[in-house]
């Protein structure tokens, strides 16, 4: 049998797990539930000897992170990246076209770098099951297997059997109301995952018959496409054209080739805090502490915080998320409207809304530790062999104390190297670089004065990681 | 009319309001309400022409909050140190035995320094009204009249008129249930505020009748009491001697003596959390934001942050309490049980239990901003003028960074000015000392590097302030 080619795509910027998911470190990166994210647990179920080399489908903004990821589970994979988010329709029409020009019989399994799947093994075997009705000519979609009658999700009316377990897909329907909901169940309907398996030229034709306008830009975004370091950056300019929908409006509630194969894998697309509290360890009271917690007189409590003491006490039925600057106190109740809250706090131009106190860059990280009004202090992380943009500040001079590592740190003419517990001074206007020649993390302390301390003072003259 | 005495108790340690209040920052010194700290505003209120200079009687280890509250207001007392809790009965012995020393006719009027009145000059006649009762022998205590039937508070039964408003005291009774309080408030009782007025002569007399231990033990510590600095601290060996126990108990329910003025004064004792927010500008939800906070679909919710987002989402009557190391998300109808949770981080040895983050100390603050394996960092603050003890350190190298004002660091035989921008390096072993010669307050950033950086791993060669 030829092999799987699987695709995850990988671009999502979920805020509906914020304060910990944010367009900077998005939900697919963070380990919400154990100790990996959801795109390398999702990663490890594709070592499987039934699927090729994986492609990843992601936006521009993660490459380094991706990178990263996979370089932590020691995994591999094809980095496809879109350089605008143009919703999963075209990110699906990539994905076909990219295998199709393997060869246009390729069988393509499509999955969300954002779900949990209990049943790993399961997920693998149904793959395999839906690919032999894939090679036929159908799009499989995985249908999931309710195991309650849940408002939130799309449900599918499965129809006439094709082999196996393999059925018809009659028809999509829309988020039910409750009791609604439960007839669904009862009737065997099931979820709408979000995952396909398909034949490339077979997806392919199908979009070009529904939505040529995505087709088009696909196929021209894939040949004007770019190498980027160990990336393929698609051409932009073309990628921009197709339309932004979703591959479920675009092609599956319209093709006559949908089939759907119910899956009972444990699956969650882990769509809010409440259904993170579900996949958590609980006690006997339901509740469940991460990281640095403590809940008394409450039930039903999901308390995180990596750091900050975080205490409840006599409120039931709350997900409480600390982070390093922002805190959320949510009912389970109102779970899914943590979007609404993001919208509002972009609206007044929280920074809190999009991006996190640790900034990743390619070379490591940095964090800002402490600020006052002409002085601020960071934390600065950076990996062995990598480093900063050769650059310069109009506004602030900079100290930095070597706290772990070597520096190698360019200032002007001069070059030196900075050890633990020695610093280095870079008054204003010097041309600076800083680099780790080491072999293990550089750690520095930076402390910066001046009357404007703003991320935009910087003219980098010279960048490894081709920034402007 | 001789002025009357008043004698701020100001030596609890209040954890009802944690993680704000904290035995390093208890609730008096805190602005829970408005801009000033309780303290505070009874120290205004005191400045009427009624009054005499106040004694304040505190914790030694509350010294020098003390004079920095005081010298942000422009107000004066004598301050008497405790060098250990010994509960109130001590405290109001102490109190009068202080006053009998001037005159033994001298009235005192004991206020507790962590209430809240909001009609103060209403606060100020019933003191004086209160005053011409109590030069006739009695001890008046202030009887709030209640605006609710609150399960909260011991209620007072008035008596037989005495003169105007004032009555008898008939008895004292225990926080009654939700029924009985009803019957109380129908009934006209009052609500014991643990507010007095009385002649030092009578309340010496009475205390040495019920507890003769307490008034030797008081006596013998004011004997024994020497100055430091611009403090009266007690004789710790007599001090310790007086039994632990409340005035109310040890006098006030057993003295024939005493009587009780009605209150109408917008009192309260702040005495948990929901207190706080019945005290605070609600929005017509019952919402309350004070600092960096958000509230969507909620009711009666407060929220409390100086630095970091605090969100809450769907969740009503709660209180939300952000600070630099706690969160606590307290439920109304729990509000009477953070102590409970504060015991149980005493048990678990947590720092957050009853230390902040920020250490005020009698030269300025310091505050630990991030800190890795070998590595911390803290911002210190010093006040014009002051300056550190002179020091060393076996196991840790310190790096300065002054980003405001000028420091004058002494260090082995050199004495060095650092500037705004400048840094100065102090290895592991060197005599160093940190001054602010200016007239602005002096900021700097201490990387501190080495194997061991607890703050134990000080030798104090000299001090300013007398400490060991």
């Amino acid at each position: 049998m030829t092999k799987i080619l699987p695709v995850i795509m990988c671009g999502g910027a979920g805020t509906r797990v914020w304060p910990e998911s944010r367009e900077t470190l998005p939900k697919q990166f963070i380990a919400l539930v154990g100790d990996r994210s959801t795109f390398q647990t999702t990663m490890a179920t594709l070592a499987d000897p039934a699927f090729e080399k994986p492609i990843v489908v992601s936006n521009i903004d993660y490459r380094f992170l991706l990178a990263d990821q996979l370089r932590e589970i020691g995994a591999e994979a094809d980095i496809v990246l879109e350089p605008m988010r143009r919703d999963s329709a075209a990110a699906v029409a990539v994905a076909a076209g990219l295998a199709a020009r393997r060869n246009p019989q390729t069988v393509v399994v499509v999955l969300a770098a954002d779900h949990v799947v209990r049943d790993r093994a399961g997920l693998v075997a149904l793959c395999k099951t839906a690919a032999s009705v894939a090679a036929d000519g159908y799009i499989v979609t995985l249908g999931v297997k309710p195991d309650n009658p849940a408002t939130g999700y799309g449900y599918i009316r499965p129809g006439e059997r094709i082999a196996g377990e393999v059925m018809k897909l009659d028809a999509f329907v829309e988020k039910p109301d409750h009791p609604t909901a439960e007839a669904y169940v009862e009737a065997g309907y099931l979820w709408n995952s979000g995952n396909f398996i398909f034949r490339a030229d077979v997806m392919q034709s199908e979009i070009a018959h529904f939505e040529p306008a995505i087709s088009e830009a696909a196929e021209r975004a894939i040949d004007g496409a770019r190498r980027d370091l160990d990336f393929l950056v698609l051409n932009g300019e073309a990628f921009a054209r197709a339309p932004k929908t979703s591959i479920d409006y675009a092609v599956m509630e319209k093709t006559t080739k949908a089939a759907v194969i119910p899956a009972d894998i444990g699956w969650s697309d882990v769509g809010n805090w409440r259904a993170v509290w579900e996949l958590s360890e609980r006690d006997d009271q339901g509740n469940s502490v991460r990281g640095n917690g403590l809940i008394r007189e409450a039930r039903n409590v999901h308390v995180r915080s990596d750091d900050t003491l975080t205490t409840v006490v006599g409120v039931d039925d709350v997900i409480v998320v600390t982070t390093q600057d922002a805190v959320l106190v949510l009912s389970h109740e109102h779970g899914d409207n943590v979007k609404q809250l993001v919208d509002q706090l972009k609206r007044e131009n929280r920074r809190e809304a999009g991006e996190h106190k640790r900034i990743f860059r390619p070379w490591g990280y940095y964090q800002s530790v402490d600020s006052g009004q002409r002085y601020q202090v960071k934390r600065i992380v950076v990996k062995p062999g990598a480093r900063l943009s050769l650059q310069k500040h109009f506004h602030r001079a900079e100290h930095w104390i070597v706290v772990k590592g070597t520096a190698e740190v360019g200032r002007d003419k001069e070059t030196h190297l900075v050890h633990e517990n020695e610093s280095i001074y870079l008054p204003i206007g010097c041309v600076h670089r800083l680099g780790n020649p080491g072999r293990i993390d550089l750690e520095l302390i930076e402390v910066q004065t001046g009357s404007y301390l703003g991320e935009d003072d910087i003219v980098r003259l010279e960048d490894a990681y081709n920034r402007g």
